[in-house]
C-alpha cells in the first residue's frame, strides 16, 4: 500500500479530504485486546478479555468505573485510556458538586469526545490511540456510547472493539434487537458468549475475562456501577456451556473469521497487548 | 494526479495562488453525509441522511439546534462540527444576554466565518474539515447560509452538501425559484426529495433522516428550532410516494450520476460517515 | 515552470532577492472576480462583479463599506479580505473616537499595508490573498488605493483587480485623464463599462454587478459611502447600451484577450469564486 | 529490517496503529544490566547486577530507596530512571505529609506510568528509556510492578527486565507459583539465582550484585527498604553453591539462550552499561 | 548556479563562513528603483526615481522625512523600508524627548543597522529585505549612510543603489572628490545627474523623479528635511540639458553598462517596482 | 559507517533503543584534550595537558576550583564545560549559605548531571559536549567522580578522559589498587606519569600540565583545592626521570596505542584544542 | 568536499562530536578584514586594516573602545561585533558602578565567551560570526584575548585574525618573545608591520589602517584606550620604511603565502568586507 506525504502529520489534508493521523490513530484500537458492551433499558454491561503480559504477570485493567453510575471499558493504548478515565473521573465529580446531580452519560461522551477533538487539530500533539465504550445509567435509562479517536463517538444497543472484535460484532448484531429487555443475567451471559467469539479457541473462564454491570432495579434504587466477582462469573460460565451443546456450525464460521484476521494481527504493536 | 510540494502545509501558496491545504478540507465535507437546506420567506428546513455506523447503532446527529430561532446541518468531521455548533451556541447566547435580542443569521454565519478563517492561516492548526448549513430566523425573515472550511460563506435559497450531493442539487435547481412563497409542509417535502435523491437506490423512511424546521407563524409568533417527529415525517413520506407514481425517468439520470461519483466514493474517509 | 527549494516559506529569499510566497499570494488576487475603482476630484466609485457560486446562491459581498467616508472591494480570498474589513472598520472607529475627525485615506491603507507587512515576515502566519481596492473621501478631496498582499500600497485615479481585470484596465487607461473632472454620473457609468469588459461576452445587468459610492456634494455636504440601488443601475445600463451600438471593433480586441488569459483562468483556484 | 517515514517523531502514528518512537524507547529497557523482583504476601526484593564501567570505576547504582516502604530497580537509561527516582521519592514525601499514612504501591506505580504517559503524546520531548521495577509494601500486603516507557504498568509476581533478562525469566516462570509463601530468605535465594542467570557463565559474588528488601514482620511491624550488606550476600551465595552441585544441564539451555540473544548485545548501547 | 543545503534558513552558515539568506535579502536592495544620496560640509541631498506601477497609478514614495533633521532613500520591499521608517521616526522622536535635542546621524543610522542585525539570527524571522540611504544634518554636519540588510552601514560622500545604480555609481566616483564644498544647488544638479545615468535612456522631467534636501544656512539656521517643488526641479532640469550639448560619448557607454545589467533585470521581483 | 535518520535529533530513539546525538556528544570528550584524576583516602588530584592554540597563546584552563573542598577537570567543550563549571560553584555557595555545611562531593556530581540529562531529552537544544572529572573531599573522605554527556556519572579511584586517554587509563589500571593509601606526592606523580602517556613522545614538563589538589591533613584540617605551583611540579617530573631510566618497553606499547588512536586524531575538531 | 546532513543546525552532533555550524561560523572570521592585537608587561595595542566598501564610502570601523581601560577589535560579521561591543560596554559600566572599579580583562573576556556559548546551545539561533581581540589594562598589566565565535577564548601575548592573517601571524611568532618589555611606540611599529603582511603589496598608509592603544604610564596613572592620530601613525609608517631597506626575502616567502590564500579568498562573503 503506497501512501505519499500526507499521512505523517496530523495537521495535514491528504488530497482526497482525509486525515491519515486519525484514521492510523483508530487502528491502534484494533490492536488492543477485546471488550464489549451491552445494554437493556434499565442496566449496561461491559465485558472485556483479562490478557496477562506476561505468565508472571497479573493482566492490565480494561474496565474502568468513573462515577457511581458509569464507567468505561477501553482498547488500544491502555496508558492513553488511563489519562482519558482520570479525565471523566474529573467531569463527574465537578458535576455532582456543582449540580447535585450525576452527570447524563449522553454529557459524558460528548466531554470525552470534545477531548479527543482537540488532539486532532494541533500539530503538536498526536491523537489518543484508544477506544472508550463508556456504559452507564441516568435519568432517560442506560446508555452505551462508543468513542474513537477521532473525536467522534456513536450511542449503541451493543458493540465490541479491539482485536478479534468482529466475531464478537457478528454474534452481537444477531441478537441486539432483543436486548432492550433483556434481565442483567441475560446481558452479562451474552457478553460472556461475545467476549468468547473474540478468544480463538482459547477457554473462556472466569480468570480471563473482566464483566462489570450498573443499572437500576426493579424499586428505582440505582445498582451502582461495579465488577462481577469471579465466582459469580464461572458460575454463569459453566452454567452457559452446560447450554451449549448442540450448536456446532458456529465454531466453524468463527475460526474462518480467524484466519482473515491473522494478517492484521502479526502486526500488532507490541506495546498494548 | 501529480502535485508537488505546496500542498503539506496550509500556510504555503502554491506558485498559482491557492491554498491547497485548504481545498484538500473541503473535499472532507464531500465525504460526508448528505444533508440539505431550504428556506421560504418564513420558514427554514435542515434535512439529513442518518446513516448508522454500524448494524448495532444508532446514527450520529448531522442536525443541531443553536438557538430558539437557529440551527445547523453538517456534513464532513462530525467532531470538528460538533465544536463549531458549541461555539455557535454560545455567540448566540452572548448576544441574548447582551442585546436581549436574537443574533441575526446572517451575524451568525459571519462569526462562524470568521473562526473558520484563523485556520486558515496559522501553521500550528489545521482548517476545519466540515461544512454547515446554517438556517434561522430573524427580523428580516428565514435565511440559509453555507459555510464552507475556507472561511467563505454564501447565502442560499436551497443547497445541498455531502457525499452525492449533485443530484439533490440538481433536483433543488429545478425548483427552487418557487420556495419564497412555498408553505412549510411544501419546504419538508422538498426536503424529503432532494435527501432521496441521495439515498442512490436505498429506500426513505422516518428512520434515515432527519428533519428540523424554524419559522414565523402567520400571527407573527415564531416556531422555535425543531426537530420533526418520526410519526409525522413517515405520514409525507407515504403521501409523497403516493404522488410519485408517474415520473419514470428521473431515477436513470440519478443512476447514472452515481455511477461517475462511485469513484470518490471508494476513497471516503472512514472516519466520517 | 521549475522552481526550487526556495518558494515554500515566506520567510525564505530566493538568490534573486525574491519572495516566492508573496508573489505566489499575490497570484490569488488574480483568481478572485474583478472589481474596478475610480475617482474624480469629488467622488469615488467602486465597483464589483457579482459571481454566484451557484445558481442556488446568492453571491458573496465584495464591496464592504468600512466607514462613512470610505468602503474597499476586494478581489482574491474572501475570508481573508472580510478579516481586513473589519480591522479597517475598527481603525475608522478608534480615530474618530479619539480625534474626533474621520480618518484620511492614506492613513488607512498605510495602516492596511502594514497589517499585510507583519504577514510577509513572520514564519508561522501566510501573506494575506486577498487585494483591496480603498476609496474615499477626505479634506483633500476623493481617493483610491491598491493594496496589495506585499504589503504595497498605491494610488491610482483608476484601477481593476482580478480575474481578466486586463481588460478593464486597457479600458481605463484609454480614458482616465479626464477622471478628475468627471461628475458621479460619469464615473459610475465607466466603472459599469470596465466591469462589463471584465464579464468575456456575458451580459452586464443590475443583478450581476455592485457599485458603491462616497463622495462631497458641490454645498461641501459629505454623501456617505452607500451602494447603489439595483434599479438605478439598470437604468444607466439600459442608456448606456442605447448609446455603444456604433463600436463595433472593441469586443473583437477583448476577445482575443480573453483567449491569453484562458490559460490562467484553468488554474483558478476553487475556494475563491 | 526496514521501516519507513513513522518512526522518527513520537507524535506520529504508522499505518498500522503504532507508535514506533514509544517501541524503540523499550529497546533501550533491553540494553541496560539487568534487574529482578520478587514478591512474597509479607515481603518484595530486587536485586541488579553491578557492571562497572571500567576496572577503575565502581558501578553504577541500580537500585534506588523511594520511601521507606517503597523502592525501585531499573534498567535502561540510568540518568532518565534518576529523574523518575526523585519524582517518585517527592511524591511519597508531599502523601506522607498530607494523609499521614504511606502511598500505596499501586498509586504510586501509577503516578509513575502517567509520567511517562506525557512524553509520549507531546512533540518536543522523548519518552524515556528506562524500565523501572517498583517494588513496596502497603496495608494489602507487598507489591511488585513493572512500568514501562509506554505508560503502561503491570503487576507481578516476579519479573526481570534488561540484558539477557529471558533466562531469568525463565527460571522464575518455572518456580513463580510457590512465591506468595517464600520466607524473605527463600525470595533473596532466588533472587541471586534469576540474577545469575543473566551473567552469562560470570562468576556471581556478592560484588557484582546488589539486593534490596521490605516487607513486615510477623508481629506486624514494617522492615524498612534497605540494601542486604554484602557480607550477607555472600553467605547466602556460598550456601546456594554447595546445594547446586546436582543439576548440569541448565547451564547447556541457558549458554544455547545466550547465543541467540548476542545479536542484540552487539548493538548494545554504548551510553548505557 | 548550483547551492545546496546552507541557503534556506538565515541561522545557518555555510561551509565558508557565510550566511546565503542574508545575501539574498541584499539582492531585493538590486531590484527596487534606483535612488542616490550626496552629501557636502552642510547639505545632504536625496533623490529617488518615480515609478509608477502602472500608468494608471501614482508612484510610490520612496523619500521619507524622519525627523526635521533628517530622512530616508530607500531601494528594495517598499513594505519593509516604510516599517523602518517609521522605528526611526519614533526613535527621533523619543530622543528629542528625552534629551531635548535631535539625535546624531550617527546614531540614527546605528540603530537602524542595529535593528536589522536582530533579523539575521532569529530563525522565525527574515532579513529585511530594503537598503536605505540616510542623510542628515547635526552638529558636526551633514551626513550619509547606507544601511544595508546585513545590518552592516557606512558613512559615504556620495552613493547610489537599486536597480541600474552602477552607472550613477559611476558617475559619482568621477565627481565626489568636490562635494564636500558644493553649494546646494550644484548637490541637486548632481543628484539628477546620477538619477539620469539610472534611467536607460528614458527621458528625465520633474515628474519622474523626487528630490529631497536638508542642511543648515550659512547664519547656522536649519533647513528642514523636505521634497523639493517640482516646479523648481523642472527649471534645474531644463538649465542641466542647456550645458549638456557637448558630452556625446557618455550615453554609449551607459548602453553597453544597459545590457549588462539587463540579465538580472528580467529576474526582477514583480512586487518591488 | 553508514548510519540513517535516527541521528539528527536528540529527542529520536533508533530502532535499537539508542539515542545517537547523545553518543555523538560524549565523541566530543574524546576530542579535547587529556585530563586525569585520581584520589586516596583523604586526598584527590587532577591534572591536565595544557595544549596552548598556537605559538603565541597561553593555553586555555581545564582545571577549574568550584569550591575550598571541591574541584573539576575538563575534557570536551571547553565553552560548555566553563557554564556547568559555574553552576557547580553556585551550587556549592548555596549549599554552603543554607547549610553552613560543604555539599558532600556526591550531591555534587548528582546535580551535574541531572543538569546533563536535561538537554538530553529536550528538541531545543543539544546535550553538553563535554566531560568533566570532579574531584573533592567530604566528611567521607575524597572523591572522584567522572560526569559524561549523558547525564550518567561513575565513581572512580583514578581515570582519565580526553584524547589519547587510553595509555593514561592502561597505566592507572596496572597501578590503582594501591592508591587508597598513597601520600598526596604519590598520588600527583601518578598523575603526571598518566598525563604523561597522553604526550606521544612529547616531553612533560611544568608548562604544559597542570596539576590540583585537594585533601585532609593527618590533623584534620582541609587543604583547600589549589593548583600546586610550576616549581614543584618540575622538581617532581625532574625526580621522576632520575627514577624512569630502566624501563624501556612501555613506550612501544603507547606507540602502538598511538597510531591506532590517529585515525580519530585526524578527524579532531578544530574548535575543542 | 563532501558532508552529510549533520552540518545544518547548530543542535546537531556529527558521529566524530563535531558542531559543523559552530565551525562554519568562525570560517567567518577568515572572511573579514584582518586586525592584530600585540601586548607588553604595560601596554596593549590594536590595529586593523582600513578597507572602504567603495570608493565612495567610508571604511567601517573595526575597533571599538568599550571602556577608559578596554577596547576590541574585530573580523567577521560587523554587524554581529557591533551588538558584542555594546554588550561589552554595559557590562564594564555596570561593574564600575557596582564596585567602584574597572572589570578586569580577563572577566570581560569570560563574560563575552559565556554570551557566545549560549548561541551554540539552542536551536532558533545561530553562533555569532565575528572574532574578537579584546585588549586592556588592569592591576595586572596589560592583556590581550581572542573571543571566538565557539564560546572558547585565549590569552595571546599578541594574535591575528581575519583574512590574510597568517602572515601576520608568521611575523609576530618571530618576534613575540620579546614584547613582554616592548615600549608602546615599539608595540605600535610591530602592529603595523603586522598589518602591512596582510595588505599583500598594497602600500600602507595612516588611511588605511586604525592603531589604538591602552597601557599605564611609567608614574602609574592609566592612558586610556583611545585611537592614535592619523599624523603621528604616517610619522611611524615613514619611518619604518626608512629602516626596511635591506631585508629583500621576506614579501617573497609572503606572496607564496598570498597564493595559497586566494583560494578561500575568492569565496569571500560579500557582506562582510
Amino acid at each position: 500500500m503506497f501512501r505519499n506525504q500526507y499521512d505523517t502529520d496530523v495537521t495535514t489534508w491528504s488530497p482526497q479530504g482525509r486525515l491519515f493521523q486519525v484514521e492510523y490513530a483508530m487502528e491502534a484500537v484494533k490492536q488492543g485486546s477485546a471488550c464489549v458492551g451491552l445494554c437493556s433499558r434499565t442496566h449496561a454491561v461491559l465485558a472485556a478479555v483479562n490478557k496477562p503480559a506476561s505468565e508472571l504477570s497479573s493482566y492490565q485493567r480494561k474496565v474502568f468505573r468513573v462515577a457511581e453510575h458509569a464507567g468505561v471499558a477501553l482498547a488500544g493504548l491502555t496508558a492513553d485510556g488511563r489519562v482519558l478515565s482520570r479525565f471523566l473521573r474529573n467531569e463527574c465529580i465537578n458535576h455532582s458538586f456543582v449540580y447535585e446531580a450525576p452527570l447524563p452519560i449522553s454529557r459524558l461522551a460528548l466531554k470525552l469526545a470534545d477531548k479527543a477533538q482537540v488532539c486532532t487539530q494541533r500539530s503538536w500533539k498526536r491523537p489518543y490511540g484508544v477506544g472508550l465504550l463508556v456504559a452507564g445509567l441516568d435519568e432517560s435509562g442506560a446508555h452505551l456510547y462508543y468513542n474513537c479517536p477521532s473525536g467522534n463517538y456513536f450511542e449503541y444497543q451493543a458493540f465490541a472493539i479491539g482485536s478479534r472484535s468482529q466475531a464478537a460484532k457478528t454474534f452481537l448484531e444477531r441478537r441486539f434487537q432483543g436486548y432492550k429487555d433483556y434481565t442483567p443475567e441475560q446481558l452479562i451471559k451474552d457478553a460472556l458468549s461475545a467476549i468468547k467469539e473474540t478468544l480463538q479457541g482459547e477457554k473462556l473462564s472466569s480468570s480471563n475475562c473482566t464483566v462489570a454491570i450498573v443499572g437500576r432495579k426493579d424499586d428505582g434504587t440505582i445498582e451502582p456501577f461495579e465488577m462481577i466477582g469471579a465466582a459469580r462469573i464461572q458460575e454463569l460460565i459453566d452454567s452457559m456451556e452446560v447450554a451449549e451443546e448442540a450448536p456446532e456450525e458456529a465454531p466453524a464460521e468463527a475460526s474462518s473469521m480467524q484466519e482473515e484476521e491473522r494478517g492484521s494481527e502479526d502486526a500488532a504493536a507490541p506495546m498494548d497487548i
